[in-house]
């Protein structure tokens, strides 16, 4: 495998994952965690691990909080510093997402770029780093092009992509249309036409594509990013940086650009299969984690003697976690507190933190 | 209340409890854990807690094993030294209850004593107290006399005491036999009479009339803690101890000695109900430990954030438990290992020890 040239990947490193506490602390966001299938790794590690071989440490982009600045740098210690933009405050993902393509564009007007999200898993990075190649062909004719999964299961918590015919001369599809989150029946009609694909939320794009459809739909936000690109190539990005970020308009990139690029017949999707989560729930883990014989899942390494137990999802710390007689079940030593919920509640975690502060307990938070 | 005039309650404090692991070790038995209701006091102290005032500092005794005579010490360290007996080897319960007999009746040849369990839950010492005097009032005349509970349930797990009419002047009833675990449709039978009790183990007697079963029955016994009662009133009971200690008989005390001198008439029970309960699982500790309003219950003042959650027994090491939608269970975090299972497996714990020793953590048992 050789790198793709002028790829400039883009890793928004951003989000808390409160459906992941006790593991995911407003200090200890998702991205941070190793909750992927190497216990060694972050999720953030392991995506920049799967993009390096394709871009080289010199075009890796990593966008993240201020806050986590620190944090990342010390993950990923053979990053250029000037790599990782730290944003003063968060703003949903166009403006990050907008910035990185206008840094990337500074420093390479032919760039390519796009958006890989932090803290997400991957279980067959070979086969991520082919539809990568694929998708970058398609994006060196100037289209948006978004990555969507093979749907696993009619879930109802991802959106979709309806896929047209294929385009000419590359391994592309077209786009008809964006659905947010469907109902269950509609989940099930999507997946039973086999024309529906997951909206994982990443993208490919040349940079100067993609400002195009940026300067076409959210003129601010072009203007904005370009200023500040430019000042980080001139040495006081920072500076300029918390000055324009605050005037930006804060929307999801989907919103705010893809969609409307859509409608033009800008976008198109390659269709992909590698073992992909967003890692939402405890409970997603189950379906991309290798499980033992009865399907207990071990998260981060966890030493766990599971005796008449089946398809629990266990995170440990350092303790072992003994289970008997259980199944379908939660199980966080988070080290200074444990969890125990079953799996179907694993969505209402999130909710959880609420009740810990009022508990209290706000420094478990 | 007063003290009972020449009471020597003795508490054989042995037994590990494995059904009660992780927090039951071999080093650190059950009857050293706070299982009872006061969170800041062990089994063995709370049953300390309850005699005291019937019998004074001097004449409460405790025979444990060697191995933790030391611990036992302190735990209470207000005890004469002499009062703690550590046997060489444990001998099951005929051994050390006689011997304590014996040791009473150097000390005084109208001992009253007997054998209170060191590792029960009693959750109302004052009801407890009250039997206790009645039972000595019964005892003076010479009778072995047993405590029998009011049963709660047709609990397949307890020995049954079938109880007889009323003696003459004095709260006891005669005892017409005794059952050892019966099947559940013999249970629910002896409920439903309500005239069979739950056989606690627990005795009061003179030491005289005590001692005068064991010459009859087990005269080899008799003789060996005459002899080593001597030897403590004299000075050099541990070496006698260790001498004679390995030639005795090793029998339970119900096997031994009472159930022979019921078949001659002279064992009494005297009816009891001070919420009681031998701690044989976690789950029988649900049965005495006060809930929240939705059954979960804290063992040893766990804090625990219970949503959507009950009947779960929880026991913690000074970190919070959270729980979210899930019911009937037993959580415990021991500090160095976590353990889940339904409560209704909790029986089932003690056969989890081998596991966990296969597993090559054998540290933990």
């Amino acid at each position: 495998m050789s790198t793709i040239p002028r790829f400039f990947p883009a890793i928004p490193a951003g989000g808390s994952g409160t459906r992941l506490w006790p593991l995911s602390r407003t200090g200890r966001p998702k991205f941070l965690l190793p909750l992927g299938p190497d216990p060694a790794r972050s999720l953030l590690q392991a995506t920049v691990d799967r993009l390096l071989p394709l871009c080289g440490l010199d075009r890796l982009l990593v966008v993240t909080g201020e806050a986590h600045s620190a944090a990342v740098r010390g993950q990923l210690p053979h990053l250029p510093p000037a790599n990782v933009i730290a944003e003063p405050s968060a703003r949903n993902s166009s403006a990050p997402i907008a910035l990185a393509a206008a840094i990337a564009h500074e420093r390479d007007p032919d760039a390519l770029t796009g958006s890989f999200a932090a803290d997400h898993v991957v279980t067959d990075p070979a086969a991520f780093q082919a539809v990568i190649e694929a998708a970058a062909q398609v994006a060196a004719e100037g289209l948006l092009v978004t990555v969507g999964l093979r749907p696993l299961r009619p879930d109802t918590g991802y959106g979709y992509i309806e896929a047209g015919g294929p385009l000419t001369g590359g391994p592309g599809l077209a786009v008809r249309s964006f659905t947010e989150k469907p109902d269950a029946a509609t989940a099930r009609d999507y997946v039973a036409t086999g024309s529906y694909l997951w909206n994982a939320g990443m993208f490919l794009w040349r940079a100067d594509a993609l400002l195009a459809e940026v300067g076409r739909q959210l003129p601010g936000l072009y203007d904005g990013v370009r200023q500040i690109a430019a000042a980080y190539a001139a040495g006081d990005g920072p500076q300029v940086h918390a000055e324009i970020w605050p005037t930006l308009p804060t929307v999801s990139i989907d919103v705010g650009i893809v969609e409307g690029a859509a409608q033009r017949g800008r976008v198109a999707c390659v269709p992909a299969d590698f073992g992909w989560t967003d890692v939402g729930t405890f409970d997603s883990l189950a379906a991309v984690l290798p499980g033992d014989a009865a399907g207990n899942v071990r998260v981060g390494g966890a030493e766990v003697l599971a005796v008449d137990s089946a398809r629990c999802v266990v995170s440990a710390a350092g303790r072992p976690v003994v289970l008997l007689g259980v199944h379908d079940l939660v199980v966080v030593d988070a080290g200074d507190v444990v969890l125990v919920c079953p799996r179907e509640r694993a969505q209402d975690v999130g909710a959880l933190v609420g009740s810990v502060r009022d508990a209290g307990r706000g420094g478990l938070t």
